[in-house]
């Protein structure tokens, strides 16, 4: 697959099958995601894949009363707004994206394959968020999608760790849970605020000298 | 470009021509930057371009000093392990890495393109690093090389922001500053611990079953 095929379909695809990722498969997305840079070249990394049925199950209950919460703190104001405009493209947007993430707590004991990434010694993400990244977009090169979510650690990082075996006295911190399994849904480019509305040149305000009003890659039309 | 040879070659490439990065490159740069996800999606980014020889000239003394502070403070340890044992592995990989950031820092007014990446409402770096490593792996597919630091944000934020005019009410937050060029030097692999021996499967501790010891991409030998 060519790499920019890769950079603009990669996106989050929470809605999976059942079926499994292949050992080999799995195998390549953490080879990849451990070539990423971090900060010193510290790699103070670590991944934990879970496929196990009953860990998973575990993990449900907690996810889905990570999502209700979710509706009603950091996303009530966007999705109040939503049911109370539904026609607004803002609303669709919303809806859009509710409807993907309940789908996943709703069917999370389906989900054949979770990527956990935890990181030490990073207060800023840069050691840790390329590698997440490098795991999703090796995924969608064989055709598995994913999604991450930092649910777990904002509402249940305790019970979390408990059930994966996190030491406690060692200071991981969990960066985000990445879903992952073959999509059922097709792959597409994720539509964005266009590159020249969100970047400047030399001078905060300023214009780039570029407008980008379709994205530069040749499969997206 | 194949996108796990992007994926694997992908790395800190601090030492770079002056030639001058085209806006077209710089341009799908930023345009892959804005694919990647971020929280709720929510793309709460700026990115801006520098390529103004006076502006480079302003930051040149801000980052020398901030290279001169990292091996003072959060390098000192390894610093000094590597001048007293210059012959141990770990010493070698640390003073290839003094040198070329400091190569960084005696050349700073020679490198053609800087990019800074802000964020606001993100404290976990999951809506920043991933926009920035598709800005470098889009690089990558073009031949440009870079390499990200954080240096200024710790050590000199106030007077970076007050060189780019960035509004100090408005809560943007410097993720990294990326330098970028054509690299003097070649594309390779850039070794790491293996995948294996920093991932489990199911429970933290727990073998992932499988090895990996050469990269999984085949151009890596």
């Amino acid at each position: 697959m060519d790499v920019f095929e890769a950079l603009y379909t990669t996106r989050a695809m929470r809605r999976v099958k059942p079926d499994p990722v292949p050992l080999d498969v799995q195998a390549q997305i953490i080879d990849a995601a451990v070539r990423a840079p971090s900060g010193g070249n510290g790699q103070g990394w670590r991944f934990l894949l879970v496929d196990d049925p009953e860990v998973i199950k575990k993990i449900a209950p907690l996810y889905q009363d990570c999502v209700r919460q979710l509706w009603a703190t950091a996303y009530a104001d966007r999705y109040q707004a939503a049911l109370a405009d539904p026609e607004a493209p803002a609303s669709k947007i919303m809806m859009k994206m509710v409807s993907s993430v309940q789908w996943v707590a709703d069917n999370f004991e389906t989900i054949p394959l979770l990527l956990f990434g935890f990181i030490r010694g990073d207060t800023s993400g840069g050691s840790i968020w390329p590698a997440l990244w490098n795991a999703q977009l090796a995924a969608r090169a064989h055709g598995v999608g994913s999604a991450p979510t930092a649910a777990l650690n904002f509402f249940h990082p305790d019970e979390t760790y408990e059930i994966l075996g996190v030491p406690k006295d060692e200071n991981w911190q969990m960066a985000a849970m990445i879903t992952m399994g073959y999509p059922k849904g097709t792959w597409g480019v994720a539509s964005r605020r266009p590159a020249h509305e969100v970047s400047y040149r030399n001078r905060w305000g300023s214009d780039t000298g570029f407008e980008i009003n379709e994205p530069m890659w040749p499969g997206s039309n």
